[in-house]
This record gives structure tokens, sequence and C-alpha cells, in this order.
């Protein structure tokens, strides 16, 4: 498992950088650092509704100060003009040069134009302000490159006027089922056709990951449409995804047609279960260097490679700084003798003293998803133990990444 | 800040609940019971590339069998005609009637029409075989109503032919950004004036939270603008989400615009930090029935109210059932004197015996996002306590939910 996994980081090529609007941008990778425009906040920026004053004149004993003016946010800074006056200010709205605090509305009584501090306030300089450039420097980094931008990097990015990003490429994905024996969702199946799901899942966990340029394809069990697809498909994308079809079955025609079509096969069959039969290759002859996951067809087993190996790929690719891999408890002993890694759905619950516990699902469960859905994720049992006591931690990937 | 919970959740009605198309129900609330059409899987499905035989003849001391056929997946059931016999199938074909196991072809020697099992090989009833029903039975419920529908819950969804599903409706939302400081993103802005970015923060949040259906409009300091928006926002939303406008500045025209259009407020102020402002209020006149949540404009605050308080009213809305609220450890000794409940920014991470800890941010740090970027969600440190202890459990919500 540990090789298989060196190998397809080995031959995942970094993405092209490209700039993408900023509205199209959730999720996708930053691919430059983004620097501060000016100094944030840009002014000194009042954090009261109140009034800003010149905190020396109430060091020297003046409590009633009369109004000059009222700052609103939006306007230019104001200034003072007499220290023994005070300017009415809002939230947000420049202080005004020669005042150096700004008194809450709830602190002050107000007759006609004089506002008069309460007996408990006791002015000092910089109270209600944000001072300029207190976030950060004009040119400091705001953000590196590797970050994901999620909607609080998002604000970032709109508060110093970047309309477009430099973000890694968002990959062109075609995901391609096969079997005959799998139908449209809408057909009503005969009793050996099976309903096509896997195309779907894979694509809308990708899209959950940040990719988005996902197509899919369902092939039937026949080697000249097989040959002729992969060839076409390795001049248009970036990564095939193949559910199916790389078994050692009769009318299992992926391998060949790959490796007609050029794809070298960097490895087939992982010590690992599920998965087993996950085979992984790179075309460098097409212009688009695209690479090939091929995974089983049982559709837990493609889910959990997915997001075993694929996503990860993905990310690495992208520019990710990497994130860590998460871990939870056994909650129940366990025995599996297979020397294989095993990945085993599980339910998470995080107890009062915030340890992370996972409840597998019953062993002898089958490869459908009806029983997986209610799990969180998979624990990864290392394929060196043959038995794993309750409390012990273990690396946990969860299906939502 | 429970009441102001209590109240809001008090006051969310239930989303209607209308067909969708599944492409366009990731993440959304399913509103009806998945039942299975038909038992899964449908037939006894061969989970190998081998050979159906009759174990019996196997346990009678037989190993070599004649080859009567090939089941390839996507035909019709065969029959084994003679017990003397076998069928060679592939994975994912119906098991012949007449057979009762499958075994490997990595088990087996072929010469010509006749298979030989390996002489390790004791063939049992139901070895490769994916029994009928055993996953489901028919009309079994599959999924329940209040389950998001993630990648895994769509593959079911689509093992089961729904092309459409009942789900609670997306709400309309609206995002109202107020404040004359605020330019656009690609405007270049003066000393004064601040580029805005909550409208894309809020938005980018509930996307990922699952709610796509999000308009965003900005108001200036108007009050014929804001009240001539809030009545026909009404009529239109069923969620409004105001982000500044109602503290108490001279220019904050929200709360009388609402009040006048006939909104009932059903709070405002909480004991809380960020966050203060908050306002909530319910208008029964229009058909909608809109649900109005006035969030401070500062943008952690802001950013802070949506994930505590607007996103898990919206998903109680729509029919979720409650997820669990994590748990983090207080890395660092803490003092918060005020009566107030802190939410403060913090870093997650996951100790070698999966415990995790939260790192918070430096306290001082203002309302702008650039030091909150870092941070994995916020720590909820109730505000009957001064004294924070290192190594204490607190709740903690992730940003990205």
């Amino acid at each position: 498992m540990e090789e298989a996994q060196a190998s397809i980081l080995e031959n995942m090529a970094p993405m092209p950088r490209e700039m993408a609007p900023i509205e199209s941008c959730l999720n996708r990778v930053l691919a430059a650092p983004l620097l501060a425009d000016r100094d944030l906040p840009p002014f000194n920026r009042s954090t009261f509704d109140g009034f800003a004053i010149a905190s020396r004149e109430a060091a020297n004993g003046r409590r009633a100060f009369s109004i000059e003016a009222t700052a609103f946010s939006g306007d230019a800074e104001l200034e003072l003009q007499s220290s023994n006056a005070c300017i009415e200010i809002m939230t947000g709205a420049p202080v005004p040069k020669g005042a150096d605090c700004v008194i809450k509305i709830e602190d002050t009584d107000t007759h006609g134009a004089v506002a008069r501090l309460k007996d408990s306030v006791i002015p000092k300089p910089g109270l209600g302000i944000h001072p300029q450039g207190s976030d950060a420097q004009a040119k400091q980094e705001l953000l590196a490159p590797g970050c994901r931008m999620t909607a609080k990097e998002m604000a970032i990015a709109a508060s110093i006027g970047k309309s477009e990003l430099l973000v890694a490429k968002d990959p062109r994905i075609s995901i391609v089922t096969t079997g005959d024996e799998l139908v449209d969702i809408a057909a009503n199946p005969l009793p050996h056709q099976i309903r096509r799901s896997n195309d779907l899942s894979l694509s809308l966990a990708l899209r959950s990951a940040g990719y988005q340029q996902v197509e899919r394809y369902h092939l039937a069990d026949d080697p000249e449409e097989t040959e002729a697809f992969v060839a076409d498909a390795l001049s248009k994308f970036d990564i095939l995804i193949l559910a199916g079809g790389v078994s050692k079955g009769k009318r299992d025609f992926l391998p060949k047609a790959l490796e007609s079509a050029g794809v070298h096969k960097a490895f087939q069959w992982v010590s690992q279960r599920p998965g087993k039969p996950l085979w992984f290759g790179a075309s460098e002859a097409s212009p688009l260097r695209p690479r090939v996951f091929a995974l089983p067809g049982n559709p837990v087993s493609c889910f959990t490679c997915l997001h075993r190996y694929v996503i990860p790929a993905l990310n690495l690719s992208s520019g990710l700084v990497r994130e860590y891999v998460s871990k939870a408890l056994l909650d129940e002993p366990f025995r599996f003798a297979p020397p294989l890694t095993l990945f085993l759905p599980a339910t998470l619950s995080i107890d009062n003293t915030a340890r992370s516990w996972a409840t597998p699902l019953p062993f002898n469960t089958s490869g459908d998803f009806v029983s997986v859905a209610g799990t969180d994720g998979f624990l990864e049992l290392p394929a060196s133990q043959t038995e794993f006591e309750k409390g012990t931690a273990f690396p946990f990937h969860p299906w939502n990444v």
C-alpha cells in the first residue's frame, strides 16, 4: 500500500496555474501569495458608535465636550478643530485627526450640542480604535500559495481587491464506468441488471473535494469501443478514473486498451481490502500527460480508493499544503489475519474528553453502500498487525474531505 | 445566548418539501424515506471471476468439472445442466441455478473445457456469492428522512432508480450588506473606503453548507432606499441575512425599516463576544413568512453568528437530523471575565491518543479575517466561567460544516 501510494505521488505532475474569476474559486488551491495592497485597516477605524476626543483633555479633568461634527463611515477623515471639543462618530468611520480615543455612546450623556462623559469612564489613548495597519501592513503576505480558498480566505481576497485569483487549474476529469449489467438510473432494470451509481458517487465526491470539471461516460463491454474511447479520452482529459473492468474477467478489456493507447502501467494489485485490483498508470505520449486510475467496480471499493488515493493525489498535484490525517480510537477489539491493509468503514463519535472513537461496521458487510451510508469515513488498519485492541488510535479518513 | 438560540429555533418554520432532479440534490436534506425497490442485490451475485459449481459434488470428492457455459455480467441467469459440470462466471454475473458456490479462477487449473480445483480448495455453499437480498430486502428503508444527501447517499438513491428526490426546499436567501464606506471588490477604494467582503464570505459559507439559492445586495445608508428594499425583499425571500446597520449608529436604518415592514423582533442584543448586536425577527404578514437575521457588520462577528445561529437554524428548518457538536481541549489556560459567552477562533490538532486540541488566536486579535484565516473554527467558552483551564473540553464549531 505504501509503495502504491508512493508510486502515485511520484507520478503526479503539478497542475498548471490559471487566472480565474474569484466567484469560481471556492475550494480551489491558491497558486500565488496574496499580499495586502495597503495597510489593513487602511485608517484608524472607530469600533464604537460614540464620540472621538483627545484623551489628554480628559486626563486634565475635562468631562464635557462640545460636539463639532459627525463622522460617518464612508466619509473622508475629519479633523478635530478644538481639543476641548469632540466629534460624534459611527462604527467603522475614520477616527478624526487630533482625536486618540472613542467613547461609546452608552458611556456618555448628551445635552444639546454637548457630550458629557459618565463618571465611570476613564478615556485612554487607543480606546475604541482599530489602528491603521494593525491587521496587516501594506505588502504583507496574507495567504500563502497552497491554501484552499474556503469562504474566509475568499473574504480576504475580496478585501484586497482580487476579483481574479491565480489558482491551480481545475483538472478535466473523466469518470468511466464499464459493465453490460449496468443500466441508467431512470431505467426499469431486468432481474439480472443493476442501476449505475459509481459514476454519480465519484463525481459528487470529487465536486465536494473542490474538483468541478468532471464528465461521466459508460462503456459497453466491447473491446473496439473500449479502445476507441480510451484513445480519444487520453487526448482530452487530465485525469481518467475508470470504475470496473480491470480485474481478471474475460470482458475486462481496459488493461489491454490502456496499454495499446500507450499508457504506462505504474502498478496493479495492492495488498489491501477492499480495493485489491487498483491499477494506476500514466501516459507520457499524450500532450496532457494524463494520469489513469482504474478502480475496482465494487461501489465501496471504488469509493474507498477514490478517497484514499485519487483525491490526495489531485490535492498534491494542485499544490495543496498537506492536510493532516485525522485519527480515531477503535472502540471494539478487532481481528484481521490476512497480510492486507484493511480500510474499515466506521462511525465517529467524540467523548467528553474530546477523544474521537470509531465504531466499525460489522465485518462481513458487503460492498454495498446500504450499510456504509451511516458511516463517517474509514479506519486504516495496518497489514503488519492481526489483533487490533480496543482504545488504540489509527488513521481515520472522513468521507467528506 | 441560550435564550437567543431557543428563540430562533422556536421561530423557524419547517421548509416545504419539493421534488428535485437527483443531480441537484448534493448536500440537500431528504424529506421522505428511500425504500428498496427490490431485493439488493437483486440476484445471487458472483463476487469472483471463476467457476460456479454445486458444492456437494466437491464434498463427494469431485475435483474436475466440465465447463458447460460462460455467465457474463449483464446476461440473464443461466442454469447448471449437469451437477458434474461447472459454469465459468464473471464478477457481478448472476450465479447459475443449480450452483451454490463460486471458485476463484486463481484456485483452479483449466485444461481445454475442464476446470480442475487446486488441492487447497474446499468449496462450501455460499462461497464467492453475494446473496440476493443480503444488503436489503425489497421495501426495506435504506435512508430515513432528515439525512443529508452526500455522495454516498446519492449512490443509494441512484441504485434504486430515484432520478428525482423529495427534499426540503432550498430556501431563497438574500444577503444584504449596508454601509457607505463599502465599495466593490474591483473598485479602487479611497483611503476611507473598504472593499465589501461579508456578502462573499456569507454566501460561500452557505453554499458549502448546502444552501445554493443565495442572492446578494448592497444598500446605501439611506432610509428610503432601505425601507423600499426591505418591503420588497420580504415578499421574495424565505430568509433575509443583513450584515451591518443594526447597531446604535445614526445611520443604522434597518431596525426601523424592518419594524415598518411588519417584521416582529424576537430579540436583539446577546450576551456574547463577538456578535453582541445580533437581531432576529420574523414576518408573519408576508406570504413566505420570512425570517430575518441581522448580523453585526464586523467580518468575524458576522461569520461567527452565521455558523453559530443561521446555519443551524436553516438545518433545523430543512429537517436535518441534529448533527452532534464537536469538542476540543483548550491547549492553554485562558481568562475572560465579562459575563459573556466567548466565541474564540482556534486551530485544531489531533494527538496520538485521538484527542482534539484547540489553540486559540491571541486574544486581542481584531475582527479582521487576516488572523482568522488560519483557524479551523471556534471554541465556545461559557459566560458562567472566568478562568478556563488548559486541557478542559469545550464545544468546538468548525468553519466548514
